[in-house]
């Protein structure tokens, strides 16, 4: 990939580099009304709203000023990839080095860009159906180490399928969002009875979400190698979890209240557009993938993730795990194309987590679950206190990005805190 | 209750009686654009937004032209209670015997008045979230028996927990949806190798769902006691189950491609009003329930339902089970406050259903799997077929309804096909 630069200031080896251009929604002067879609360059928001009425997206078809006005980004993605990217090159070009025609018109730019520091962002997307994978191989491998057994960790159908669930999309909020503890019914491993109380054991996971941009029919299939025509990009996602309540409720039809308390999105979505120079093979596999899930395009991405946790008392975040969005053992057209193999429909605005991601060393995994081993290996933080599970006042703080050389595509912050 | 009549002839034992006055939205002319929110009484729908027009709920507040005209109960229902049961109450008076307000103007009556055998009908609500609990004893008991322990059957959080997960809202339909027999990932009992393949094990399960009518914000709960304010109503639901996918999927996440081909709901949403005579309390119970999950007023309904079979060649439904709604273990109250107990947000439009519901002896068992006992007790048919499981061109219909002497509240038939 060729390297450009941006007449605007843009601090190096930032998220939102020119190679990116994320979209979200954000809104200004506490003013809910004013919210609207809007895209990141550096320490800037692009008004998409006025970029379009100022005549700057011209050439492009099927877009208005009204589907920039809107709350959420789903009118907009429902253009589809071509649109939306093309959206996207427009503004990498507006704002390339050698363009003047923005440039040289300060009124317009007075009203295009807003400072980010001054807005407040929304949920990029009005969520309609949440599935939430389970695809990654040392995730699953840990937990079935953790649980089942040490030497035979995977259930039988897991390197055959790719596991998944759905999950509560009215919880689904926007980085930031601080929830208080949730209370559940818990029973300690030695009773049969349960308690009613909060949850004991909180705990985040680590994942990355992808948001579909079509609507298909009932009975309709997409495959993997079709699979990116119908995803817009992705954004990262703290899957936030209650074991106690979760460990007591799973059996037999899976997670419910252990989970739909609350799980955070980062509110810029990068384009799979924007992500393409980081597209990677998957690795190799040791049990042959059924048809319908082969995938003949790169469909994992080097997307380097780290987890930071800062407790009331901690000043600055301190990085507890490193781990990559490539340690997927099923990659996001996979998810897509097992999702829709028995006919069931894709809706504009669906969101798809990946499912914790862990790599393969204890730096590397995506919950404390995993990092503290079950309550066997506390966390030591700065503040001189120790972590199996979050505290009250703990805030987690996922980052995520891609780059090679000076070229970089990030995800922002994704944070949340939990509240007593 | 009262006894009284309407002036509009309505047949007798009618599921639409003057006492139900269900909801629903209706087009006609296969004009899809002409959809919009109805009343459902005898052989008719009454055109809310007709009746509105003319001035015939000028004394109930909050409504508009604009709600009726929408193509989704929800708006209406978001009026919430009070506002949606007046509505209700104002047809009832408008219909009943001595009422000549309405019955004196044929012109008013030729326009509201659709019949309903000239009608389509749409899935009543945009569904946001979608649950299905599992809250019928002697359904969990007999697939308990089925598949883990014949003496122990049931789990033991389950007396404690009114189990449930996450559906697929978008594979929703309304009754008379016919649907493909879904692909998916089977593997035989003596293998560890699935296949990809049409389902061979499709059931149907007879459900309820109840429909909430309330926003509620992140952290917020509901008592068992305060439920029905966020309940509009009732409908018949059939949770359509591919056994086979979901036996190879179901660990360790809970079901998935195995139910999201398809569910289908009945287009009468039936409200708690109209049901409440018939009311009843909750059987007995030998473990004490938690306080959360207490409710003090009564929350089963006493609704007979009904399964029926039809194959290609049969010329008639055949009646294969009976049960009733009053056999859930959990009532509705219930499972909405376990599932607001840890703070999850209800909107409107979300969608609750019961689980199978199965009564304690196998003609009135709720699904195939049971009827047939896995295989064991095949189906005899009128056409001299038998059945284990559905075949392609079979339409199962649903039917339910509450009488007491010639009081009459009913949900209408609830039917799909399953095609090749």
């Amino acid at each position: 990939m060729q390297e450009f630069q941006s007449w605007l200031v843009i601090p190096n080896n930032h998220d939102f580099s020119i190679y990116n251009i994320p979209f979200g929604v954000f809104y200004i002067n506490n003013n809910l009304k004013s919210a609207r879609c809007g895209a990141a360059l550096g320490d800037y928001i692009i008004d998409l709203s006025c970029l379009y009425q100022f005549g700057y997206l011209n050439d492009i078809k099927n877009l208005s000023k009204e589907i920039f006005e809107k709350n959420k980004l789903n009118y907009f993605l429902s253009l589809g990839n071509e649109t939306c990217n093309s959206v996207r090159k427009r503004i990498q070009s507006l704002f390339s080095e050698k363009n003047i025609e923005l440039k040289n018109h300060p009124e317009h730019l007075e009203k295009i860009l807003v400072p980010a520091a001054s807005a407040q962002m929304l949920l990029p997307i009005e969520v309609k159906d949440y599935v939430d994978f389970y695809s990654s191989l040392d995730h699953a491998s840990n937990v079935g180490k953790m649980f089942r057994d040490e030497k035979n960790p995977l259930l039988p159908n897991w390197k055959h399928i790719p596991i998944g669930y759905h999950g509560r999309s009215s919880s689904i909020v926007v980085s930031g969002t601080s929830f208080k503890r949730p209370q559940g019914q818990l029973c300690l491993p030695d009773s049969s009875t349960p308690t009613f109380d909060f949850s004991k054991q909180m705990d985040f996971e680590l994942e990355m979400a992808f948001i579909t941009n079509k609507k298909t029919e009932m009975g309709q299939t997409i495959s993997p190698d079709n699979a990116s025509d119908a995803i817009f990009g992705l954004t990262l996602f703290n899957d936030w979890s209650a074991r106690d309540i979760q460990r007591w409720e799973y059996v037999p039809l899976g997670p419910f209240l252990g989970k739909s308390f609350a799980s955070s999105m980062s509110p810029w979505v990068v384009s799979l557009d924007a992500l393409s120079p980081f597209a990677l093979a998957a690795p190799s596999k040791d049990v042959p993938e059924l048809d319908y899930l082969r995938c003949s395009r790169l469909g994992h991405y080097d997307i380097h993730l780290e987890i930071y946790l800062q407790s009331e008392k901690m000043r600055e975040p301190f990085l507890i795990a490193k781990t990559n969005y490539k340690h997927m053992y099923w990659n996001l057209f996979q998810q897509l194309a097992h999702m829709t193999s028995n006919g069931s429909p894709v809706s504009v605005g669906d969101v798809y987590a990946s499912g914790t991601i862990s790599g393969p060393t204890p730096d590397s995994y995506g919950s404390l679950l995993e990092i503290c081993w079950k309550g066997t290996k506390p966390l030591s933080l700065p503040d001189g206190s120790t972590r199996n599970f979050l505290q009250n006042g703990d805030t987690v703080i996922f980052k995520g990005f891609a780059q090679k050389g000076n070229i970089r595509v990030g995800f922002g912050n994704l944070s949340g805190t939990i509240l007593s």
